[in-house]
């Protein structure tokens, strides 16, 4: 008996899903786009809403007989033992190869966004934290290791990055995303997909495209965007993600944009992505998404409708339903309202996919799992590291930080003393064992109270809450001012209860109408301030929050996002000085809490002036963040032929010295400054940037490859150009701190560029 | 000797334009296509900001000799008795003349959105005002009136009516447009055009197009729209102004959309307005607003880069200035950088205009004014209806109103004892006197306080102001609490003060970060309401502000938005009963302050939801209002056939009945949802309305013929269309109140539209 040509590893993978294909029904086929969510489906309290009704009634055991495509979220949907859960994973991949004709298991996904979403997994800092970084590398290696817990558990692809860029901060998702800047989210991003990429996991690019521009911040609501902002803001992060980063697979934006759903939109999802980016993945879709097409878009009328849409579009994979790419679209596709080729072409993805995964080999198993350590020392010395490169220090006018070892310190505030502080709405806790109370933590995770008195223990160290996160009752404010009028210093330990729809301040669905500290504790900060005793403000948040209201009246600021499980000990690292801060803001922080959207990204007009009595200048500039030592920036040298063609190049380099008498890290940033264009480009936007850290006394050089293509922009055409004329060049310490700066002219005809041009700024260290 | 061609009134105008064009000199040409502004050149404290930077210098008697395009704002910027001021036009005018070589004079021009702005001119409700009434042949009253003063005084051209539509009501200039649906816009909007042509002034519709959409809400800031919300929201009521109402001008807005300034769109001002729309008039840029895409847009690098674009793009006439249509571009002809035929193109439609208006008549000469009354009788009856058809009264649930006539009332609050209360921006008093505090009012402007005594004279009325506008100062409430705890009920009257860049809380420039009322004001409404002393509110302002922090706690709520001279007694009169209110919401009334923007067209995605913790619904929907008495929906009727085509019309009728002992009017409205579309879709939006004036017991018939290009829209290529389908029409008393709904079913192919579509749902009241 000779082996069927799609079973054969000799084979390419196109020629052995040819054959496959060529014997499959079409419910075989059909079966493959859709993912399942076993324990969800007969669970009403779900962790999304909609849910119970946007999910199909299936019989498990008639379903798998055709096989399944996916396996959805079997260890982020209810607390189990990770090593029980991946033998139940396996047990479930066994039936569903032996249930079918091929043997052929479904692709198990998870979230992972900042870590495994599993019981027990290692909770890393939040996107917005690593965005703070400017560390791409030091997030490659975290995703690297994201991406062996989940391969280790059995899982195939991760429902991550999140590469929306922060159009309006009030936006619940912020804390998901790395920034404001398109350029620090693409690079970023990439970096994190490689990571996972490397582990053999399939990274999803997410939400493909425009979901973090939803009109008025709230969650789902149409995104009014129009080409050019989409083109040049949206964009670029999937395009360096899926180019430089090789992600395998791109989910659908819930979103509308001018009008346009993205998961209807074959100009996005098969033009653009397929054809113009060469992408040959998957895409799948949002949870429900293609659902939401009947109901909540209303371009389309039935499920079949919408699964006609969503196909033809290019969605090749719905998630984590079969309500409209099971029966309603087979029937439609037996009817002849659906072609056929339609769902060909997408099984195909799927398979092809499943393929070089090694899931149609004869001799694929589940690999066995005996014990699993999902948070392993290895883990935590990662979440440590980056945790602690990611606090920023925002003000610190007459040195109060580093605190003195031996002082009076009243800990003051909501997020002091909870371990949920630390962790974003994707954490496991957050998202899963709220709903599980009785279930432990399943990993530790210090207070900054517990690490601030581990850290500084001759120190006095007493803690009153003040007020909780959101609620209205200021009963404790009398204690958190005596403690705080018995202390040499207080720290206030501010900001937002991650969770999703309703049950947090920050997260998914948990969107705000202003940009004001959550519930009372801006009240509980002024009566802190009122008491004359330095006050450092600590904020554990999701999102910046306006602070022009205590401007001038804190001793210290420091920013941290979500810091993730070694947050505690990386925060008051920082408050002791044993960590030198380097963070760096990835979003503005504004003064005022309304007069949203902004972000930095402003032509001219956009920027305060003359013509409207909002000044919309940011409290802290995007880029911001100060340092316990400082840094010196010398012998700047650029090339001293300052005319370039549309596709030249241009170094720059500058000599960064550590002239302080600690270690710390500078970041040094690249922005352009357009001076005249054919449409308004922003006043300026990064376009570069390196991490330099640096002993006492030590220095380095730091060079800069311009590429002319860095400067590229959509015009009015719809085109992507180099235009010829001035540009300025800043290498600067923040957006609105420039160090140094240099005129070219840009000489030759406007340039078209194709999918060949330089999307990243090179940098070298010397 | 023969009269030259240009000069002999039996020729078409274009011939004689011709003609002059032949024999006039570049500079010649050149100098119709400026407007220059007289008195503000050498006056730093100007009207607009950034005026003296972008204003050119220049020597006024050589200046005319080339001639001269337009004289800017005569009477609208210093305080001149308008005899007078007619009588120094009509002297600049035969200057002019007398100084070129053809003796042209100048189109003058002037402001006039809610009255002429010139000193002791009526000054009518502010536009929300007009959109409120849903009465448009009373702004069109209202318009001729304007009209017609401004002829007197020697005015060719008005620089109104604002056709843009409310996207955020955080914008200043919220007053000065119509609301924030489109088809109220364009209704209401067509009838001022109407109105103001017909006595033969030039209507100059603005701002073409999308200013009112800038992000955040600050003036000036850029446009994050896309092709379909700007085909479908923005410019539709351009469309009907210029196909209905005729209108001869349009000015360039100040943004940019999507990075496209308008002012340098030939898409937007030659290939939509003119070949498209077949718009033969003057296009004109807005103040300084050529100047901008050099210095604020940096879409040009030099004056004369900015000539080049905005002339190219299609502005005829650079006002009130000549710093890029004087030298600069000259010298550009001069050079050959500017093809001289585009000095042509716009010199021939300025010349055109003229000539229609007979300035190059050889008998021309400025009309004689001996004396001048601009605030008539006449024009202060219109002034009253309008007000009083204009207070939208949103709850009564006790019947607290009309007052007794003998009750004790405490009128509070900063808005009630002040004249300036109830005008606009851009009435002359807030724009112009408060430059000059010297100067008396001009007019006669009852204060809510005086007609409330003159309207109930035996009520015992005291007055406490309680606090400022917008200044933080409480030392007044303790006074307005005693005050109110000796009446039986509480009159709160609280709002704005109108005033440009910075100098008012409602007005151009002056946006604001969120919809709370301004100041303190909701502080004092606070303390008022804790009396338990029943508390009437009355609001006049310029925009919609956030009430539901009162909800359910306030006896009575009268919304007015500036309701201008008459405005004082038309608010009294709906408090004393002797009027029945019948406004009905142009703009919604927001629960909470923030989360804006927010409009009611919003596709279902846009609407409540559980998707996010943000619950956009309104406190008061769109187009909500109350009466003193009660109408009957009876008798509905559609056709019985409800299928036609997509070039279909369908008629509905229903008879409205006053049920109640008083008289009133009822506003039948007419929303359409669109179940099922090629793009999402708002839920309902507005294609109808008729105003229906009842005595007690009154009935009448309205009929509403609808045709299917109303349900017309952008799709996905760009391309208006009807598409088949559903269709719901709604007859409704709000755009939250559905009386009656018909489901029609549209058949046959996608039909696409050409100009000769159906703009507007024609009624008939039998």
């Amino acid at each position: 008996m000779t082996t069927a040509p799609w079973r054969d590893p000799a084979l390419p993978a196109a020629a052995r899903v040819d054959d496959l294909l060529s014997r499959m029904t079409l419910e075989e086929k059909t079966a493959q786009l859709y993912g399942v969510w076993v324990g969800a489906a007969t669970d009403g309290d779900g962790v999304a809403p909609l849910q119970s009704e946007m999910t199909a009634a299936y019989d498990w055991d008639e379903l798998i007989t055709h096989g399944l495509g996916q396996l959805t979220r079997s260890f982020g949907t209810a607390p189990v033992d990770p090593a029980l859960g991946a033998r139940a994973l396996a047990r479930a991949q066994r039936r569903i190869a032996a249930a079918g004709r091929f043997g052929i298991p479904a692709v198990a996904h998870e979230e992972c966004l900042a870590g495994f979403t599993a019981w027990g997994a290692t909770a890393y800092p939040v996107p917005l934290a690593w965005g703070a970084t400017f560390d791409p590398p030091l997030v490659e290696e975290m995703a690297r290791a994201i991406g062996h817990d989940l391969r280790t558990a059995g899982v195939h692809q991760g429902l991550a990055p999140v590469l929306d860029v922060v159009r309006d901060p009030r936006w619940g998702r912020v804390e998901e995303t790395i920034g404001e800047d398109p350029y620090l989210v693409g690079t970023v991003g990439a970096a994190y997909v490689r990571g996972l990429e490397s582990a053999g996991v399939i990274a999803t690019l997410k939400h493909f495209a425009g979901y973090a521009s939803s009109a008025g911040a709230r969650n789902l609501a149409p995104v009014r965007a129009g080409v050019r902002e989409f083109a040049d803001i949206t964009l670029p992060p999937f395009e360096l993600a899926l180019r430089e980063g090789g992600a395998r697979s791109v989910m659908a934006a819930y979103t509308d944009t001018d009008g346009v759903p993205a998961s209807a939109d074959p100009g996005l999802l098969t033009q653009l992505l397929r054809e113009e980016w060469e992408f040959t993945g998957t895409v799948v879709a949002d949870y429900f998404g293609i659902g939401f097409l009947q109901t909540l878009h209303r371009v389309a009328g039935t499920p079949a409708e919408a699964a006609h849409a969503a196909l033809a579009a290019g969605i090749d994979v719905e998630l984590p339903t079969l309500k409209c790419y099971g029966e309603p679209l087979l029937d439609a596709v037996r009817a002849g309202e659906v072609p056929e080729e339609l769902i060909d072409r997408a099984a195909r993805r799927v398979l092809v996919q499943k393929c070089e995964l090694g899931l149609l080999d004869e001799d694929w198993s589940p690999e066995p799992t005996e014990s699993i350590d999902l948070d392993s020392a290895a883990n935590r010395a990662i979440a440590r590291r980056l945790a602690e490169e990611s606090v920023v220090l925002l003000d610190n006018p007459d040195g109060i930080l580093p605190l003195s070892p031996d002082t009076r310190i009243a800990v003051v505030g909501p997020r002091a003393a909870d371990a949920l502080a630390m962790l974003g709405c994707y954490s496991f806790p957050s998202h899963v064992l709220t709903h599980h109370p009785e279930v432990p933590m399943g990993i530790e995770i210090p207070t900054v109270l517990e690490a601030l008195r581990a850290e500084l223990p001759d120190a006095k160290v007493t803690f009153a809450e003040g007020c909780g996160v959101s609620d209205p009752d200021d009963s404790g404010f009398t204690e958190a001012v005596a403690r705080t009028v018995e202390a040499d210093v207080c720290v206030a330990v501010l900001g937002d209860r991650a969770g999703l729809f309703g049950r947090g301040t920050s997260g998914e669905g948990c969107d705000v109408a202003d940009l004001q500290l959550p519930g009372i504790q801006g009240d509980l900060l002024d009566a802190l301030v009122a008491t004359e005793v330095p006050v450092v403000l600590v904020l554990l948040t999701g999102r910046p929050y306006a602070l022009g209201r205590w401007q001038g009246r804190l001793a210290a600021v420091v920013q941290a996002f979500f810091p993730g499980e070694e947050g505690g000990p990386a925060v008051t690292g920082v408050l002791s000085g044993r960590v030198s801060p380097s963070g760096r803001l990835p979003v503005s922080v504004p003064r005022v809490p309304g007069g949203q959207p902004w972000t930095y990204l402003q032509p001219p007009l956009g920027l305060a002036g003359e013509v409207s009595n909002l000044d919309p200048t940011p409290l802290y500039a995007f880029g911001e963040g100060r340092s316990y030592t400082t840094f010196t920036w010398e012998d700047f040298v650029g090339d001293p032929q300052r005319e370039i063609g549309t596709d030249g190049t241009y170094d720059l380099a500058l000599t960064v010295r550590n002239a302080g008498e600690r270690a710390g890290a500078e970041v040094v940033q690249l922005y352009l400054h357009d001076p005249v264009a054919s449409v308004t480009r922003p006043d300026v936007r990064l376009i570069g940037y390196q991490r330099v850290e640096l002993e006492p006394g030590e220095s380095r050089r730091v060079t800069f490859h311009f590429h002319a293509d860095l400067s590229a922009f959509t015009d009015r055409r719809g085109v992507r150009v180099v235009e010829p004329g001035a540009l300025e060049l800043r290498l600067s310490a923040s957006s609105a701190d420039v160090r140094h700066a240099v005129r070219l002219q840009l000489g030759g005809a406007v340039r078209e560029l194709d999918g060949s041009r330089v999307l990243r700024c090179e940098t070298e260290v010397s």
